[in-house]
């Protein structure tokens, strides 16, 4: 154990801000509580005269060699996120023996390679508790809680803006965009909210969890990737009317020897423990031989939350000489499943001309595939086209996605027909 | 770091078995994960034949002695349960340098002074996590992974037997009687089931997480308990009708320099984290001050999710050379709350003849001890006494008690008025 830890970090902005401000208020509980004095000797910022205005007692540098170079230093925080520089920061402090502590998510789930080969081999440690979730301790229960357990699932609502967004529309019966807009005015949003609402950041975080998980490198071009873009508010009326509520998930699963990793809009039952993860929050369920289900939620991002995790994993470094915790990628590479080969039950929802017969069409190109149906709903409504809505049983992807290119071709439907898988719960 | 771990098992029982299992499927993933190899060298049981019979490669004995005077076992596992012989066999263990690992919340909360000293004292480490909810990593989550923040408020579903008849009473609308008898035939619920229901297994979890969360001994005689015996259907219904659900709660609570700590049925508002914590499934919130509230759930017993914890245990404090882990007495003796000095919103419920001026006289009680009341609900129902229900704003627990005192002598009173606490969430 190391009692003292002298931290380097770099990039002091809203999470950077909240390390340095929990440290200030809290050093001495930790200390109290570990025995280790965690301190921040030297802050990296492009902007040194605004940090030297917020901080006192700490060297302030916009050069990160110099804390490459301090040998007092052995902890580097890397909060600047992206790919590069943060990459070279982070590969040629580990060389020299520094451990890494990181949010970047982006970085470790699209060109982690080296960085986590450099943990691997022991050069130093690396811990990115603060890349998923924010303050929810997920990566610790997981690693250290969890692990005389085999995983078969990891299931998370791992992105705040489209939980909001989801949020919004069903309590304020919005669309897309206006929730959208309400998010962007209250900063749940960024301006340009592709990365978001696309899936992306939700991808690359259970990418991390699933390497954890299964204890082999996932990458996040392997990972299925859809976002939220094509939810409506009648898709989510209909599944309350269900019994569902709609949520953006990150899915990480076991399937025999394959693993099925994806992020997708899926229809959960009012009792799925995640069902009730509301507004920004996040929320991870890891489903496990030893001991089922275990859920945890709490706030997945913002400044001082996701600073816990970092000093989290300041802390669990110092008190550990162990570099096997960082061995994600020991069982050699993953086997990914083929899309398509999964199954699911699903929702359908298409816009059809009301006339007789329309029914039996559908049902005869699901008969094709193999689909059975579980529930049709089709109500009276004024104008051209009516809505129908559609469940299933447990389909085959790829056949789904086949017969739902064949029914968007009759002649009778308007738009496409919208699908959602749909998870159950015992 | 200890790269092979040898394990002593006292009590082959439920957990005992789990453990043992777990070992056998999962032992190798630990190592892979974290290169620990735990091996269980002896039993100890006085049932040796039956052990015998269901184990192979393991030394079998009933003699306890046998495990402490045996140099090789590092670390012991304590699951007989109960204040002695436990205590004797862990401080004597703790005090030959061996680590203890024990889901023996009895002895910790009611008598662990002893234990928690030698643990202070660097004799050997202590891990606990098999004693709190069972499978759900709320401890490591609370000494790691929320290490950087004050904690507030600790609140728990702590106990699973009186989860469960809450939830049965609800969904069936049955009365306890016939909850707590389901329970018993599906094992969820012992013969004697005292214990459980009048909140004393809870009191003994509360008192615990209390302990880490605010660096402090805490003796579960300081807990103020209450079970659930007094809920009626009735008040489950109304409960519902307005919003909320009841729960058997632990809650532990810093208000300025005092700590409130108590097990209470308590009313939680469905979008409460915890109203949705069901069945024998336990849930845990802590709310702090950087994170905001952090919740987990899961199964809270059985024998392989109690495992998982008592494995978790084993590997953490193999990975650390750190004893300050266990100090959870160092900031002195801790401050309780006067009985009746809290403040919270109440919900009573009182039979009452159905007359005019009844009302008027109970709000009277009420006003004199400044309690003001937030809704009052009377339905027209058939028979000599009526139900009327009030809710207030924040009131003091002291005035509280005192009137309600003095509401149930009034001659037109029924039995006495129900009196369960409000608890909101934002």
């Amino acid at each position: 154990m190391r009692n003292v830890v002298r931290c380097g970090l770099i990039g002091f902005g809203t999470v950077g801000k909240g390390v340095y401000q929990l440290l200030q208020e809290n050093a001495h509980l930790i200390k109290l509580r570990t025995g280790i004095d965690v301190q921040i000797v030297t802050i990296c910022d492009l902007r040194t005269d605004l940090v030297r205005r917020e901080v006192s007692g700490i060297t302030v540098t916009d050069n990160w060699r110099d804390l490459l170079e301090d040998d007092s230093i052995d902890t580097i925080i890397e909060l600047i996120g992206g790919i590069e520089p943060a990459k070279t920061m982070i590969t040629e402090c580990m060389k020299k023996g520094k451990d890494v502590v990181t949010a970047n998510k982006k970085l470790l789930a699209e060109d982690g390679d080296q960085v986590f080969d450099l943990a691997n081999s022991g050069s130093a440690k690396l811990g990115f508790e603060a890349s998923i979730g924010g303050g929810i301790p997920c990566v610790v229960s997981l690693k250290s809680g969890l692990v005389g357990n085999r995983v078969h699932t990891v299931m998370g609502i791992l992105n705040g803006t489209t939980n909001y967004i989801l949020t919004r529309m069903y309590d304020k019966a919005i669309p897309f965009d206006d929730a959208l807009r309400e998010a962007q005015d209250l900063g749940f949003a960024e301006a340009d909210p592709t990365f978001d609402i696309e899936g992306h950041d939700a991808g690359h975080k259970i990418a991390l969890l699933s390497m954890i998980a299964y204890n082999k490198k996932v990458h996040f071009s392997n990972v299925q990737v859809q976002g939220i873009t094509r939810i409506t508010l009648l898709d989510i009326m209909y599944a309350y009317e269900m019994g569902y509520v709609i949520k953006l998930l990150g899915i990480s699963r076991k399937i025999g020897d394959e693993f099925d990793i994806r992020v997708q809009p899926t229809m959960l039952p009012f009792k799925h423990p995640l069902a009730s993860v509301r507004d920004e929050f996040n929320g991870i369920m890891y489903d496990n031989d030893m001991t089922g289900p275990v859920t945890l939620y709490g706030k997945g991002a913002g400044g001082l939350p996701t600073a816990s995790s970092v000093v989290s994993d300041i802390v669990q470094m110092a008190q550990k000489d162990n570099i096997y915790e960082n061995a994600i990628s020991l069982e050699g590479e993953i086997n990914y499943m083929a899309p398509g080969k999964r199954k699911c039950r699903y929702y359908l929802r298409l816009y059809s001309e009301d006339k007789a017969g329309i029914l039996a069409r559908v049902a005869g190109v699901l008969g094709n595939y193999d689909i059975s149906i579980a529930s049709v709903m089709q109500q009276e409504v004024e104008g051209t086209y009516v809505p129908i809505v559609i469940t299933t049983h447990g389909a085959n992807e790829e056949g789904m996605m086949r017969s739902i290119g064949e029914i968007n071709k009759f002649e009778f439907i308007s738009g496409d027909v919208v699908v959602i898988p749909v998870e159950d719960f015992e």
